[in-house]
């Protein structure tokens, strides 16, 4: 069974996911998975990252239908992007370049025939009216040549990657899980060049957190934080039943910095 | 495949949905679909309207288990109304008729053959054991007139329409969604009557917020509100980057009044 | 077609649980129910009860994929326990064995075979590395004895059952439902032993609120609290259209005791 999934910014209290798919099953005979619809608003760097981390979990085949979209009803242009086997239908803002670079080489096209759209086409709703009835074409198996042409040029993006900076690792916050933990752009694996577990500092702006390496959540006491190596693949900060991201007053975007106790700051 | 939606004021983190839908999946194949389950509580009018919203954009056949019910376990009684090629399946007070009168021309059935009911009924979840097991029969292609019997009459309700007042435009705020934006019972298509875009206030009770005429939310920079037609064909009010229902203090059923900023109060 | 439920204390805003289900997608064809994604962090018990109450209403041959798991990455075993034609898969924390139970004589086994894991298994997200496949090929048919091998020993629990203390009911809180109404753990037939409807007080620690017998929850006018057997059977304390756990500051673990209102305290 072909798999159809929904990202967007539309929130949980909403029907907009709603009307998306009611649209799409009129098209199409897809399984619906609904990937997130608690994005921040307006957050393309935080859907990216969402699309990034599920879409390659998908089978091939999977048409993803992702909307963080400020600019609709501008001039923005909607997209259509093949990479590895799965196809990704949303706007031409960086939000679903992420998640196709990890599953292949993109094939970027612009969704150019209104035959494929639900009409009239409202100023603020493309998610309804563009998005997800050219997605559930293609989830049908319309060739991605018929609902568009090759883009001339679109908006890229790259989920930024951190890295050692002397002594210290530094990163971005990418991601606050509902449990408070911090997703960093910090990769895991760098994490064993710190050896067998010394003692860590965790700064975000001016707040510290000290913390010990480890390899899951229960590896310190209760209050204590741990860093380790998140599901993701990226160094994730967590407080053991406790919330590291309000110890830390830490957002999506907030640099992070992880130093050795014993070196100083 | 068939369609089954669900709308429900039971909340987001309630297992009532769930519930719901186990015992339909064990009487039918058809696809779920969910389109809110945060209607506010005892919310008939919001959860009417959501139902206008999106249940016709389902492909005929669908049929529709909407549950709002204070009175549940009380003498009012359990419905299905056929219109449109739609079946709506629940509580008699209103919540299933400006939908179906959307679809078609509805035929209103009383829920008279308990053999299509979960045994033994609850006296406070009929959702579970009227509405979402007889919703799923008809899913399945059991015939309305099995289940019903012809309703002798009913509680009926419409969207209701705001219109002009003068030189003004007079409305009902409709609904506030998770941006908050307000959706207004004002036809879109009145703004016209405005010309090219003349700046307004916006009232709801004592306060007032000046806006432009606009298309869609980017019509106007970050901070500044603009009045437009939403996706539903009703005037909306939105504060582009912001929720205009926080600026104005605005809920559900608020009166609402727009006039031109020139014309004066 | 087959069903396979998820629930877990992932939350609502997260995209854990689509990536349990993209995983469960790319091998079995079933329909996904989510129970719940609201579990309070690290609640088994709660979970334990939303298991018990969902599950059964779902069909014979259903899968239940459920993570509730402070221990993930520790030794805890993963298991997969088998009653009354259903299969549960999950942490070995309790969170499993009650809603078994209910449904039959439970047959509990380890996961022992990596061959129906994700790899490689990450240290804190078991959800989708080990349950959510290991679910989905049991759901796609499967055998238990080739996931696993019969377990040892397990931990067990069983949602514990209010009574009679004297004149009195007494029991705890067992959930606190998203209207404020309090389910607790005293069954509901015992309430007949009052006869017809005398006045009775609720005790939640020094806090009390009055309340009357009742069937519904209009059985009381508004603002006015009752006492009722809910829909899984057990003593349910509700305020028409307010919030009883609100009144008496009452949330789940928390002991109650309803007594008559002419006897005293």
């Amino acid at each position: 069974m072909r798999l159809l999934t929904f990202l967007s910014d539309f929130g949980l209290d909403s029907p907009y996911p709603a009307a998306m798919k009611a649209v799409a099953a009129a098209i199409c005979d897809a399984r619906f998975l609904d990937i997130s619809h608690a994005v921040p608003r307006h957050g393309i760097r935080t859907g990216a990252y969402l699309l990034w981390s599920v879409a390659p979990l998908c089978p091939e085949g999977t048409v993803h239908c992702a909307v963080v979209d400020p600019g609709v009803g501008t001039a923005r242009a909607p997209l259509a992007v093949r990479a590895g086997g799965h196809i990704f239908v949303g706007p031409d803002n960086g939000l679903l370049l992420p998640a196709a670079r990890r599953l292949g080489r993109p094939e970027v096209y612009r969704l150019t025939d209104p035959a494929y759209w639900r009409h009239p086409v409202s100023a603020t709703f493309h998610g309804r009216d563009i998005f997800a009835p050219v997605a559930a074409h293609l989830s049908a198996g319309v060739a991605l040549e018929a609902v568009g042409a090759p883009a001339p040029d679109f908006v890229d993006a790259a989920l930024e990657e951190g890295g050692w900076d002397g002594p210290a690792l530094r990163g971005t916050v990418l991601w606050v899980d509902p449990f408070g933990n911090l997703v960093t752009t910090i990769p895991g694996g760098l994490l064993s060049g710190w050896g067998a577990g010394p003692q860590v500092v965790v700064e975000v702006g001016v707040r510290t957190l000290p913390a010990a390496l480890g390899r899951t959540f229960g590896d310190v006491p209760a209050g204590r934080a741990v860093i380790l190596e998140g599901s993701d693949g990226f160094v994730e900060i967590a407080l053991n039943r406790g919330r590291a991201a309000d110890e830390l007053g830490a957002s999506p975007g907030n640099p992070v910095r992880i130093r050795r106790a014993d070196i100083g700051s």
